[in-house]
């Protein structure tokens, strides 16, 4: 049985970064964040793929153990995003979004994903996350992410997710442009109102921010002398997260924290290849060495 | 005796910011660094003032505790900077500056404070900062500050300033121009080349980190949630820093991590308020409570 489900897109990408490119590469927040997950629990994924989707792609993450059962393969293409970074490789320009069979998607959960506890809703129209959340039976933890393109579309049904799920993760930028505040102590107050105990906001190479009603953690970005390919990096950063804390059971405020360096780690290790590619060099020995980094570069 | 000496600017400035506004009020980088140096050791300063200047704000920096012998008043007017701070209160427009006395600054340390043995070069043209260099006697550590105008007009000089002082603070954006790369890693690496045992860039609200050969440390921002005014919060971290040095004597790295804590506590509380008014509200209580939570929110 699956600890952890997650939900999100799946696709192919194009990237190019000033230290190379990749065609018709993996991608999409279900891939990232899936496969960072894995490295703590037994994840899996809902999502629809095309009929020209290599069967090799899907092989890779069961070679991760990822369950694949819920990736319906549809008659039709692949969704396909291609990007491009400049030299400062802080936010990709979207050469190109074909959405294709992801137009459609309409997440069905299989009768035995219903059962997970620990679900993360990848960034897709939000109301698919709110269908998902009907469909699921006996969720412990339940984690959403978003982007900027919901929030100036379908502003409600934002809202709407964020007050239903445990903890809403959203980025800087978002967060700024969701509460109209450029104050992020500010915005994370906001959505503690919508009855979080937690607020969790992204800072990509800062690091991330939490607070609670009474207390606030901050963790620094990981220093990343090498940074190659920042794609899906908030995916990972999530897929991590949630599949340490699915793995260790326990939500009080300190294990949330732990959660958030963690997955801050596999972000970090995967930002260093381009694509997913890295995926196959992570494993418990680096992300342990990477641990004490952490504890290391935090200390005073 | 004094134990830190520092040289710098001094001014009057007329600041706006979205909470309001201050006008011909006490600034200048001497300022605002040897404010936040007292909190932790005696302070005497060396910089130039027009008779112009309000004897009122002396008597302000004397209550402080602030040695204000170094500072000459000359014949003219007081160096003026006038600057808009919008919403995001992320930087300054400067919309007036106007040189005045600051234009023939010649510093001249005065025999007393030549056995200073914590030096602060505050942001002025680098050929002042290596002259003071040569009149000082027996310094334990030199720390200097830069801006983008002297990157731009005296590479040159600044990177001599960097060569000869302990530790070149610099903030991201001046670091990214000095070494010519978008990443802050690197840039600090080619501080260290430079002979420096340690390299501290500044981050604003993302808070600072520290490179040794072998180590790194990252301090995150204090999170602000009332950040009135921004201005002279870098010399206020400088300040904080070398005061908490020279009070602890004690160069380690351990005890630089504290002092760059120590910066950054008394900078948020400055940010506090507009211009240096908040100087009157911090205490060493205040400070105490700030670095409980400084340990509080990087704990995991």
């Amino acid at each position: 049985m699956i600890e952890v489900l997650i939900v999100g897109s799946m696709g192919l990408d194009d990237i190019q970064t000033p230290f190379g490119k990749l065609l018709n590469t993996l991608g999409g927040s279900a891939v990232y964040s899936s496969i960072a997950s894995s490295f703590f629990a037994k994840t899996g994924v809902v999502s629809v793929v095309g009929t020209d989707f290599p069967k090799e792609h899907l092989d890779l993450m069961q070679r991760r153990g990822i369950d694949t059962k819920g990736i319906e393969i549809k008659e039709g293409k692949t969704f396909r995003w291609s990007g491009k970074y400049e030299f400062d490789l802080n936010t990709a320009k979207t050469l190109k979004t074909e959405l294709n069979v992801m137009q459609d998607f309409n997440p069905i959960i299989p009768e035995e994903y219903k059962e997970a506890e620990y679900i993360f809703l990848g960034n897709i129209d939000p109301e698919l996350q709110l269908n998902v959340l009907e469909q699921i039976k006996k969720p412990k933890l339940v984690v959403s992410d978003t982007m900027n393109y919901w929030i100036e579309n379908k502003k409600d049904k934002v809202m709407e997710v964020i007050k239903k799920v445990d903890i809403a993760l959203m980025n800087d930028g978002e967060a700024r442009e969701l509460f109209n505040t450029a104050n992020l102590i500010k915005a994370a107050r906001e959505i503690l109102k919508l009855d979080s105990d937690y607020a969790i906001i992204k800072k990509g190479e800062h690091g991330a921010i939490m607070f609670t009603e009474k207390t606030n953690f901050s963790l620094p970005g990981y220093p990343l002398e090498d940074i190659k390919d920042p794609t899906g990096a908030g995916d990972s950063f999530a897929g991590g997260f949630i599949g340490y804390l699915a793995k260790t059971k326990d939500l009080s405020e300190t294990n949330i924290r732990k959660a958030m360096v963690y997955g801050s780690i596999v972000a970090s290790l995967e930002a260093e290849g381009l694509g997913v590619t890295n995926m196959n060099f992570i494993n418990q020995f680096k992300i342990k060495e990477r641990f004490t980094e952490f504890q290391e570069l935090s200390k005073f």
